[in-house]
């Protein structure tokens, strides 16, 4: 296959980085350089993981009159769950905070991202689902990520489901990129091992694909091999989670989110998708799910996951294809197929050719 | 030795980025996107090469009243041409432009990045030599290199020499950062070869030195390895300067640019700063004839650059230190021992224990 530009020119890079174990204490300073009399108050949005953490919750420079929500995490946003927390802001006054802070996973993160564009541009987080259609930047945001592999901190969206639709897209827009980002591995030693994985792995998985496609870029690639590159050095050691571990998967997070800018995805990414669409398994649980079930397609990467995941020896959710009625497999295969991009990009815009029907449901009983 | 801590902790990106051949056309709109009522003109800064390049200057969007700038490379930026150059844009009215584009190599970069700050910041570029000593934003910025390797579109520095003290040293600011590169591989297809294979192993020398060093970073380590997986790539294929590798290198000089933030070199560059100081040897030529000398020291970056260098056909100075007086030694030693943050990080505090004056005039006579 030949190469193809992927039309991505303009790229907007996070704001500043603070990066070092320990760097969670400077988020006091930073967020008390944005108060100002207009503005005195700030606005903390909280993996519902740290809801007993004092040790976290008292190094972030909380005063009288911050709003501090505690953000769920059993299922990925919804353009509703967004809404509600908008209004509550409003309610308590919140409408113009002097930054709005993110501490968590994907799913925080994306919050916060959404909350701070809809706070300055107000209307519903549905009107802002596609691209560049938010109009005015939102309010400040500082970004710090508890879970490393996503790249939500470096990304240009922020992926929520309208449950009234059905659509899970999210709002891509330079003005959804954060301001100023806290890589602090220290945050992430409590992360139990099994998340640990998937969620590091999304870094690996989206990286592989890129470069296994035929939409390249220069710079993308590159971060896309340094990302693979940090990727193995970690899940085929010893110890994925050793203090030097989680700091290389923090950049390794970051790079792979700075990659995703200018590149696109493959084949596992859509597969992933329908699992999430139909059964409700969360991103990175389902990307390496899918993984697992491609070797056809990605040989030399499921030989390597095969062996990390021995190595770490991590649980994999397995059967979740089994007795597949005949809705599944048409709802399986209507939401695999939608993502015309990626599997053009894997397989050319004759990607039917190689995926029919029968192809697409015998590699979900594979899972 | 093992492995300290950089201190480095915040890092200011570039705000965005452009990519792509032909890229630079897209010059107009972004400066026509800063023009305001009361800020109707910008100030074009370009290197001397590009003189009589109609084709170049047709596309970057000037129009009256405008000011435009030749920068002339003999020699590297000083505090007095920069002074000199803010005076001419004060009589011509252009104290408060639009947005100011450099476009050149290292020397104009740098030129309009500490332009940039004068012009916001008062006084004289002196005043600014150091670290965090710009007050206020500079004017804004727009930077499209035209050769490959410095990393000057990604840094947060604009190195300048004193005449009058001899100190040569940047505005080290955050402020210095540009807000928007351009990065256009067709702009670098007509640099002549030895000159493109200098600076490009610019960015190769650095980040060989960070990562051989004892100060180290977890994101500078990322960004160094992808910049010398990149320069190998391109300097170890048959014709470095084909569109691709072109278009990799331009990736190569912004990470690595990028690894400069959080990262220290380590002993090639201080014996190529004596160079400069004592013979006016441009940096990235220095550089070359440094490494050329280090095998002692760097055994594999030095076998690895002769193949290099006999692949490309590069010619390389040689004689450089032949028939040193006693003064020129002595000055040879001052200016590089100096340089203690970067030799004890390639040596340790003890450095000197290594490098004796008689060790130092030895390699020195090797250039």
């Amino acid at each position: 296959m030949t190469s193809l530009d992927t039309g991505v020119k303009i790229v907007r890079n996070v704001g500043r980085f603070t990066i070092g174990d320990g760097s969670v204490s400077g988020v006091a300073d930073l967020v008390n350089s944005q108060r100002t009399k207009d503005s005195p108050n700030a606005v903390y949005l909280i993996d519902e993981f740290f809801e007993n953490s004092r040790n976290v919750l008292d190094s972030l420079g909380m005063i009288a009159g911050d709003a501090k929500h505690f953000i769920k995490t059993a299922n990925e946003p919804t353009t509703q769950g967004i809404d509600e927390l908008v209004s509550t802001l409003h309610l308590s006054g919140h409408n113009h905070p002097a930054t709005i802070v993110g501490i968590g996973g994907g799913i925080t993160l994306d919050t916060a991202k959404a909350v701070a564009n809809l706070l300055t541009n107000g209307g519903k987080a549905a009107d802002y689902q596609g691209w560049d259609l938010v109009r005015v930047p939102g309010v400040h945001k500082i970004g710090v990520p508890t879970i490393s592999g996503t790249g939500a901190e470096a990304t240009r969206t922020c992926v929520m489901t309208n449950l009234e639709t059905g659509l899970k897209l999210g709002m891509n827009s330079d003005y959804t990129v954060f301001d100023h980002i806290i890589l602090d591995p220290g945050l992430t030693s409590t992360v139990p091992r099994n998340q640990y994985f998937y969620t590091g792995m999304d870094a690996y998985i989206h990286c592989i694909e890129a470069l296994d496609g035929s939409y390249r870029n220069a710079i993308g690639d590159a971060y896309s091999r340094e990302t693979v590159n940090l990727c193995r050095n970690i899940f085929l050691s010893s110890d994925m989670m050793t203090d030097a571990r989680r700091s290389d998967l923090m950049v390794a997070s970051y790079l792979g989110g700075c990659a995703i800018a200018t590149s696109y995805v493959g084949i596992i990414h859509p597969f992933s998708a329908a699992l999430s669409v139909v059964f409700g398994m969360h991103h990175c649980v389902a990307n390496c799910v899918v993984l697992n079930a491609m070797s056809e397609f990605y040989p030399e990467a499921h030989s390597e996951f095969r062996k990390m995941i021995e190595l770490q020896k991590v649980e994999l959710p397995s059967g979740v294809c089994a007795n597949l009625t005949d809705d599944l497999r048409q709802a399986l295969i209507a939401a695999t197929i939608k993502h015309e991009k990626p599997l053009t990009n894997a397989l050319g815009t004759e990607f039917r050719a190689t995926l029919t029907d029968a192809r697409i449901i015998s590699l979900f009983e594979k899972m």
